[in-house]
Formats: C-alpha cells, structure tokens, sequence
C-alpha cells in the first residue's frame, strides 16, 4: 500500500506533536512537512524527531494549500488545533476538498457536522480518540439503555485525577453521569471528586511521577444499599500514547472509507461524518 | 396485591436459608411452611426466623403436593436444591403446574429447558441470581459482539476470591474469558488466579473476616502495551444479599408473566424459559 499523505495541524502544541511522532514512526503514512498553526504562534517551524515542520498562519495557508495538495496527493488532515479554530479549520478541509479527522474538541460541533454533510467530503468527527474509553462508553450507553434501574438504590463515587492546570470536571466523567442516572442512581456532575494536587496524586493514586503532568485517571465504584455488594469500574491513561493510536485508527478508517466511496463512483455523493464507534465497529 | 404464595425448596440448605429469610420478611410474599430436601437429610423440620418449615423428601412430595396446591393457591417454586436435583424438580414441577424459579445451577440445562418448552408452565432459569453481575455480563458480551478487537495488544490478569472450600474455579470468571477473547486478547480459563486462603483474603484483598467464609470478588485488568493505559473492573460480593434480591426480583417477575399469559387467555399455550436478562429489561 502506498503511505497515506497526512497532514497534522496544531504544532507545536503538545498533543499534536505527540501524535505526530507516532504517524511520522508509521510506515503507513507519510507525514508531510507542513502543519497549520494559530496566528499567536511565533515559530516558523517546527521540529520532531529530526524531522521540519513549517508552521502555516491562517493568513498563509490559502495561498500555500494547493500547491501542498498538487505535491501530495490524496492528503487527509489530522486536526489537534483549539477550540477556536475548530469551525474554521472544518470549513478549510471542505473548501479543498481534505478529508479530516477532528481530534480537536470544543466549538460549534452541530455547525462542524453540517459543513461536512453539506459537502462532498467525508471526515472522523470525535471528541474522544481513545478507542477503549470509548467502547467502554458504549457499554454503559447499552446498560443504561437496555437494563434502566439496574443499580437502583446503589451510591455511586466517582473520582477523577488529571494534571494540575486542568481547570473543569473531566468531560469523559460528567458524560458518564447520566448513564449511571439512567441506571437509577441520583447523582449530579458537581458530586465528582476532582484531584488536580500533585503530591497527593502521587502518595494516594500512586500516579508514576513522570506522568503527573498529564494523566486521565477516572474510578467509578457502586456500592449496594448494605454494602455487600461492590461493583468498581476504573480506566486509567497515562500520556497520550492512546489517543496517537486511536488517531492513527481513525485515520486509516476514513482512508478506507474514501476508498469504497471512490469505488462506488457515487454521483453528486454527500460528505459523511463518521464518529469513533464507527471506528471501533470498524464496518 | 395478594401475597404470592412462595414454596422455597432447598433447605436446610445454606442459601436457601438464606433467601428463605429475605422472603419471609418480604410483604409481597407468603412464604409457605414447607420446603423440599434431599433424601440424606435426617431433619423433618427447619426453623428460620422463628418459622417452622416441614422438610419434605423426596419419597413423600408427590403424597403431599396436591394438598399443598389446595392450600396455597397459584403457588410458585424458588429452587435452591442441588445440582443432582435440577431435572427431577424440573419435571416435578412441570407435573403439577407449578411455575419456578431454578436458581440451582447444573443438572443438565438443555433437557430441563425442554421439560418447560414442552409443557405450559413457563420458568426463570438462571445460573445466577445477582442481577448486577448478569448485566455487567451483558455489558461485556456487547462489547465482545460489537467491537471484537477492541483491546488487542493488550494483557490481561484475572483474579477471583473464593471461600475456602470452593474448589472450582469461578464460573462467572470462566465465563468472561470467552469475552476477553473476542475483544482480541488471548487468555485460557486455566490464567485466572484463584484464591483460596483466608489468610492472604484477609491481608492481601482486605475482605471483611466475616465474610471469609462466604463471598465471592473479581478483578480484571487490562493492560495497554506500553503499560500507559490500564482499564480495570471488579465486582465483589459478600454474603448472599444479591442473590436474595435478584430471586425476590425472579419472583415478581415470573408472577407477572404468568398474570399476563392468563388474561391473554392463549389456549394450548406452551410454557416461556425466561433467563435472568429477561427479568433486568422487565420486558
């Protein structure tokens, strides 16, 4: 198989540059050396594990895209940016015709679907790129919707530790809430315990020291009525490793998924937006 | 609501002692004061909370039911018996028209399913009775079914507590394997690490010294890997309270099943083997 172009915008951001270094280490993919950034960014490149990024303004990248694309072909577009180029950047990729995955979260995401249904290019949208948490998310999703009250008078704890910095409640936590709602527990987003201290991080979670600056850690345990019974349900990240895989997962879903609406020839075919659990059923 | 007329076989039996006790203190149940035993128990009587059950073996069942029936209309079975008596009890009760609940396990599953199929009671029959533990099963068998692979690369470690004399390894954990296994991590039953020893249970696992001689805990651990993400879930029972709970559930179930059949008045109607996942969605 011929390497797949990506381009990955949001260096020199820390989560971008991460990923990057797996997709640049991927045989599969060839990371092409130009990354769009925000206008705030004062670098001109950008550099990884020996390899050169130069760092496209906003004001730069219309003028530089199709000569980009001209040179490599066929590019989808990986996108760890900021909330306040979500939209934006969605807008682009349509614009030129580049598929995307939309690893960055935030914006208007109703607005973001439309421009891709409304388009005739396809994209990943998810706010969630690791895979697992997500499945696990959708085991809870089936339960709360299959089997209602099926914790009915149990208490519910749920504790979440993530480097200190990281101001609001876990989003991945508050989304669990209402399924364990639904699963008859009364239990509000301002209950979850949150740990941003690092030293206790350490000393209670046992959270490795060289993760301490960037962990996702979520316990939820259920505890029935008499406390005889004790269900505990815990997944804990450490780095980003994870959402690099899940990102490259993603990536190579819609290479797929472009390649079957080629093969189809659909007339006048309308952009579709696939989400991670598309990615996970892998259809 | 008139009570229902509960006739719980099984004791002097441990768990069915029990449940026995949960029943009686149960309103919406009369729980009635006779109980089928095995033929090597010396006792004729069994008292519970101040009530007197008469034991009724084998030899003497079919002398005495029908006046029971007289006596107790509209009778249902809960069965804590043995494994050695699932089939015989099955058919005994297909044979006087009372519906059950088998919370016995072994004996030969299939043919006691077909000894309900094939007559016009209908059953909850269910290896296990803690409803939590059926839909945290569910949940897995979901996740196995929807998303295979979800967790290849990664390690798995499974560990259960048992009391001391439990010499098989948990059916539950023996049951999840298969599971693991579609979502892409091999692992045989013979992995699972058992625990026995109340010394270590004490030290190590920190289960409650009254509860050494009776419970019933499991931890799976997924390991991503480079050991960055870790995904652990358990579920540990003490005592018996859950399967009292989820019987009493059985109970109230099979009642309303079997109001539903009669006002839907269906002639030659053959009896329904509900499983316990039947009794979670309350269909």
């Amino acid at each position: 198989m011929k390497p797949i172009n990506i381009m990955l915008n949001g260096m020199p951001g820390n989560v971008a540059s991460i990923i990057a270094g797996h997709i640049a280490a991927d045989d599969r993919f060839n990371l092409i050396p130009f990354s769009m950034t925000g206008a705030e960014i004062e670098a001109i490149t950008h550099n990884i594990k020996g390899l050169d990024f130069k760092l496209l303004k906003p004001d730069e990248i219309e003028n530089s895209v199709l000569k980009i694309i001209k040179e490599f072909p066929d590019m989808i577009a990986v996108d760890f940016t900021h909330p306040t180029a979500v939209n934006k950047n969605g807008e682009f990729y349509v614009k030129f015709n580049i598929p995307f995955v939309m690893g960055t979260t935030g914006g208007d995401r109703q607005a973001l679907s439309k421009t891709v249904l409304s388009s005739s290019i396809s994209a990943v949208i998810a706010p969630n790129m690791a895979k697992q948490i997500v499945g696990f998310q959708a085991m809870m999703e089936y339960a709360a919707e299959t089997f209602p009250d099926l914790f009915k008078g149990y208490t519910l704890q749920i504790k979440e530790s993530h480097q200190k910095g990281k101001a609001d409640t876990s989003g991945t936590a508050k989304a669990m809430v209402r399924y364990y709602n639904k699963l008859g527990i009364p239990f509000a987003e301002d209950d979850i315990i949150m740990e941003r201290d690092p030293e206790i991080q350490k000393r209670e979670w046992h959270i490795p020291e060289e993760h301490l600056t960037g962990h996702a850690w979520h316990t939820y345990t259920l505890t029935s009525p008499n406390s005889t019974a004790k269900f505990e349900f815990s997944h804990n990240i450490n780095g980003r490793d994870i959402y690099a895989q899940g990102t490259i997962d993603a990536a190579l879903f819609l290479h797929k998924k472009i390649n079957e609406e080629i093969n189809l020839q659909v007339k006048g075919k309308k952009g579709t937006v696939y989400t991670m659990i598309d990615v996970l059923r892998g259809l």
